[in-house]
């Protein structure tokens, strides 16, 4: 049954990622090409939340320029929220929803917008009212099951994996005179994909990153401190890419733990801060770290290509299956060939989306759990492949998020 | 007085940059292309180090297409120290000199490398032996004396303030619900030359950053907080560049100050994590942070195409100057037009670029010091003009470091 020709709604839901416009453009385009004349595609401001305070703008007329800016920057246009549906708004969706005739809504986010879907389904559904939900997948964690990769993952692990490159042969140049050690903090509360991704930056052994330390595996100070003093008398220096949610063996995350310095006072950062304050009291070594935080979802000026085109294809098809009548799903990324890399879109129902987040299989790792094993980089590898260039103005990404036009 | 035919040696010193490794190209291909055929070109490893270990290498017949992999790689191909030169070394390193019959050290590197070049100078000197010292310009601080700028800040200065506009897009678009601040920390530990290069991020009012934090003016909390709020209530978000080496009134660096939080703990990490915990503590808004540390004085992925032309160029005249007989000098950059940017080589005396270090002019920033003000701008906006990609492979930057050829 195709909802055609009632209206649609789209928003964005929890944290960004460099390429999480270009699902919305790739969307925002297949609305325009494919639906009738009449049926209007809105958006709402920061998620759920700008249905709930009718912050709505019209998405039909942007143009082909816009939309060409919007795929070019990275955020979210429209802004996003993290937000559970209370009781006291469910009658406010509905009212809003059919004010504006909405016969589908496209929430384009990870987990948490997934489990969003179904509320708004099961809300329309209690209130008497058709509406069609489409969870789009989006998210730098790679963690919405069902799926071979999400997008905005490819572009973040581009990100890091480039950086801890980078990073390596600085390290690697003063080595012997100066800090023996770096320690990049990768996003990843849960699942280590982007730490193992970081993998992908060694091609040869020697070089770094020598250690990857995932949330799947539970960390042992003592033999990580082996690992790191071995790496730096093999090769003269040692580099690690470490997940900010790391465990210890008590399951208590490390840099929440209430961690404490050998002067016995707890430590604010992150994670790598507090792995390098072990190295240098245990091993001696001088270190630096990073976090990347931030930087790392949205570096748009080093998105993998693959990535762009997984991120329109997901948005796009959200469209696609809809007005084929496709209802209640999400359109995931399925791996159809690993070498050469081919994928395509299916659409599986919501209740596989909100299934349990996908973590790293063990076996993506080496025996020993601190590198990326050969079955590991064959699945993340081609994810990060091809340069997407935004322009540059005045020797800066010239970033342009369009002037949406606000319903009365 | 020409040196020719005698040898020359070049070695790299101090915090490595993007473009480090085009200025050695540059160097190495003027010297191939001007120095008579039975000149040979010397490398050293780890720097002043490597000259008094004899750790030397073979430069003079590198092939065009390692020159091109070095000019596309950051980080120090020949390794760099950090040295002062101690007594019982004076005899050695002249020793080393001799039996190479050096006639020309260049010595690439910062304030620490002018030093040393000085230092190298009076120890030949002092031994009887003829040697034209010249010191090549290079750090990321862009502090170097009686120089417009110094290679290798460009590059930094894009890679921060493009990370900076990325991050404030990110911050902006969950603002309303969740964080409200973002503070990026940058290198500089004397002088703000990136912090305020930051501040090219920015288009607009409102757009990030909204406060610079440099060393050139002591740090008032209060009024920073205050700031803070301001930004927050009037844009929905506040972003921050701060520089490592911020100071309080009482000219201690904020982060190794044992400032404390609420708890009374002991803070480690560095400035950024420091600044976002007050923040939170005073005006209650979550805040994040990002270190960038190596990865922005590595990213050769995002070089700016001035910074490499002046690299390059820098390593040519150096060269060219000491073949053309000029002595005991640094080639810096000079600028002759602003608008549009022309810039040219010109050699200085070494007691020049042993000067004080440049700090950032506070006619540089906006009259309230938390922003850049226009002057500031036509200084350093045309720095970072210009792309410069190294070649990717399987969707890394495919950095490759010559193998160099050992001296028996």
């Amino acid at each position: 049954m195709v909802d055609a020709p009632r209206n649609a709604l789209y928003a964005q839901a929890g944290g960004v990622t460099a390429v999480l416009n270009v699902t919305a453009a790739g969307l925002i385009a297949a609305w325009q090409q494919q639906a009738p004349a009449e049926a209007r595609l809105y958006g709402a401001r920061e998620g759920i939340l700008g249905v709930l305070t009718r912050r709505l703008v019209d998405l039909s007329a942007l143009t082909a320029a816009e939309l060409n800016d919007l795929a070019h920057s990275p955020s979210a246009a429209l802004g996003t929220c993290r937000h559970v549906l209370q009781p006291h708004e469910h009658s406010v969706l509905v009212d809003v929803l059919r004010q504006h005739d909405i016969g589908t809504f496209f929430y384009n986010g990870g987990g948490g917008a997934a489990r969003a879907c179904q509320d708004v389904q099961a809300i329309a559904r209690a209130g008497g009212y058709p509406l069609n939900v489409v969870h789009v997948p989006k998210t730098i964690d790679n963690d919405i099951p069902g799926s071979d990769t999400c997008p905005g993952f490819g572009s973040a692990a581009k990100y890091l994996a480039t950086s801890l490159r980078e990073a390596s042969l600085d390290l690697a140049a003063m080595a012997g005179t100066s800090s023996k050690v770096f320690i990049l903090e990768t996003m990843g509360r849960y699942s280590g994909w982007l730490t193992a991704a970081c993998g992908l930056a060694a091609r040869h052994p020697g070089e770094g990153p020598h250690l990857l330390l995932l949330p799947e595996r539970a960390f042992d100070e003592a033999e990580f401190l082996r690992r790191v003093q071995e790496a730096v008398e093999r090769y003269g220096h040692c580099s690690v890419a470490a997940s900010e949610g790391l465990t210890g063996h008590d399951g208590q995350v490390l840099h929440a733990s209430g961690a404490r310095d050998a002067a016995g006072d707890r430590q604010l950062g992150g994670v790598a801060p507090l792995l390098a304050a072990r190295v240098t009291e245990a091993l001696g070594y001088k270190c630096h770290w990073s976090v990347a935080d931030y930087l790392q979802r949205s570096a748009r000026h080093l998105a993998s290509a693959t990535d762009v085109a997984q991120a329109r294809a997901t948005g796009a098809a959200a469209v696609t299956l809809a007005l084929q009548g496709e209802r209640d799903f999400s359109p995931v990324i399925r791996r159809t060939n690993d070498n050469p890399y081919q994928w395509e879109i299916m659409p599986v129902p919501l209740s596989v989306v909100t299934g349990p987040e996908r973590r790293v299989p063990l076996e993506f790792l080496t025996p020993d759990g601190y590198g990326l094993s050969a079955e590991g980089r064959a699945c993340l590898a081609p994810l990060i492949v091809g340069e997407d260039y935004p322009p540059f103005k005045d020797g800066l990404p010239d970033y342009r998020l369009p002037e949406f036009r606000s319903l009365p």
